[in-house]
């Protein structure tokens, strides 16, 4: 008998509660199903599935270590007759307080735990089937951004630019977007989350692109920067900066180092050359089955870096009305360093 | 001075209740914001954004009605700085229990009040601009639906027609898809909400494509019905059954009517016709903010149904194994009948 994610999950209650898990993407870890409307209860005997007769062939298809139950009266009621304990764990940051009011209601006599990041947890440390989808999506977005830097040119809008690169990465075997993709130029660079907009590319102008493919439910996160013309000394200078900041964060990475350790080296780096203030935003997170999740290296200073993590290391640096640099790559974590997945030049790329 | 959506918000609580917004589409809808990371206060003297500085630049540009606050400590800490009332009214549906539980750690005074579906109750009747993007969005759709037309043929898999299909709407402006597509062939259009997959049409199939444009965070979506090459008899009998309900569930629609009379037409329709239990899910549902908003006339059979309210209509019926029909439009109700924002033809349409 295997020992499922079901299992696995069950270590961390008590023998004789339940746990109900309500967050789609941990439905979907767990059990396979990836339809939107479903809740997974487990029990110490046995797990359980509730969805309605929308999902009744896909469940067939995809779920696995669950009797699936078609909820006529709603999945909570469903799920709610099937509980066997006393104690019932929640997932308390994704369930909402009316859904657990319902509980409360229905069930006065159950004693309802909070669990915090439970799934989560299991989800950090990435198995073989799910490195090799994410590989692929990394594989897929990279082969992608070849192929639009030879599209680049002056004229050309974000969004012009956006769609081209989401076509490509629908043709070359992704699903989907991992995200909306971030094309960003001249001053837009400036906006870490810029939405592409109908500016054109002019001579000059900084481009960043910050995108990923999506493959069966896994995510690839890439940022990479190019220029249109010669670049300015300011835009050299930031770009090579942010280039060797998130070179030092990626090499400190092995199985055992702490996540605080990471992201001081990219913050201390980038105070050096009179930048911290210019890096606003976290140094990478976690890439899977979302597209951000555990482990955060800048919200989760305590956490360990284990083998077998997939994050993303991504510095950057902006300045507000004319320009920023961000440099990303995902990268699986091994015993005595990383593997990158997202391998493109660090080269700021002259198009036009 | 004009009467601001946050304003009618506020019709719905005490004067001296403070309202914490956390759903992102109900704080955009307030106050414009597009982002990932945001929270809405509104007091009873002003209303605050809390989001960080990923987001600053994006908030001068979109933001109205609110001041903007950069939170440096977690957008929930900086909001519960700004709180000025001892009643906090929540949006229960959507704020998570760990969420609560941080609120009454923190704000042990504060009486927190659930409400449910404040915002969503003002979404339902849209004003001239959403009326505007939505009929656009749908605009959108039956256009590269009519592109598509032509491009089917057998041979295609579901994924390639899907990928034509969001390729096109793209190309005809629209800024994203308003779901994932579905584009189901033969035995596979038994299953109402089909991802489609590498199974090619075949000469005899049934192929479903039930899709939609996003456009400006506004929705559009559709359903039609194509057969490659000559229909058998079943399929033509079960199509023209579906036509003739969706119609006659359309021609109840106007400002005043009960969605269960809307339901209760479409329903009574298919179990003349001995189809009652092949139509297994809801009739409709508004359309928006979000692809599936309130009313939902299967699951709210008490709601009136006003003018200015944008919703589908999609009855269908399924065999199982074999195939299955459905035929939807987004129309917006009027005062005397409704108008349809999805014109393409109903027929059966022969391909390849």
């Amino acid at each position: 008998m295997s020992f499922s994610r079901l299992d696995q999950l069950r270590l961390h209650v008590a023998d004789d509660a339940c746990i109900l898990i309500s967050h789609p993407i941990n439905v979907r870890y767990l059990c396979g199903y990836t339809g939107s409307n479903g809740l997974l209860l487990s029990t110490p005997d046995k797990a359980y599935l509730f969805t309605d007769t929308r999902y009744e062939i896909q469940c067939e298809q995809e779920c696995f270590d669950v009797e699936v139950v078609m909820a006529k009266a709603g999945l909570l009621v469903s799920a709610l007759e099937y509980l066997t304990c006393n104690e019932l764990s929640i997932e308390a940051a994704h369930m909402s307080v009316a859904t657990r009011e319902a509980i409360a209601s229905a069930k006065p006599e159950v004693n309802v735990k909070n669990t915090r990041g439970l799934v989560e947890g299991l989800r950090v440390v990435k198995d073989a089937g799910e490195l090799e989808l994410i590989s692929a999506a990394c594989a897929i977005s990279v082969a992608a951004l070849e192929q639009v830097a030879t599209y680049l040119r002056p004229g050309l809008s974000e969004r012009e630019i956006a769609q081209h690169l989401e076509h490509t990465m629908l043709q070359l075997g992704a699903d989907d977007k991992a995200f909306e993709s971030i094309v960003a130029t001249g001053s837009n660079t400036a906006i870490p989350h810029h939405q592409p907009t109908k500016r054109v590319v002019e001579s000059g102008d900084l481009i960043k692109i910050d995108f990923g493919a999506k493959l069966d439910g896994y995510h690839a996160d890439c940022t990479r920067m190019f220029v249109a013309g010669q670049p300015a000394e300011w835009q050299t200078e930031l770009h090579s900066v942010v280039r060797e900041c998130q070179q030092m964060a990626r090499e400190t990475l092995r199985s055992g180092v702490l996540a605080a350790h990471v992201d001081a080296t990219a913050r201390d780096f980038m105070k050096s050359h009179n930048k911290g203030h210019l890096f606003t935003h976290g140094l990478g997170h976690g890439v899977g089955l979302e597209i951000h999740e555990d482990p955060f290296f800048s919200r989760q200073p305590t956490t360990t870096i284990v083998e077998g993590t997939i994050v993303t290391i991504e510095p950057g640096a902006y300045i507000r009305d004319q320009g920023g640099v961000r440099i990303e790559d995902t990268v699986v974590v091994t015993e005595v360093g990383y593997k990158n997945l997202t391998n493109f030049t660090y080269d700021l790329v002259t198009i036009g």
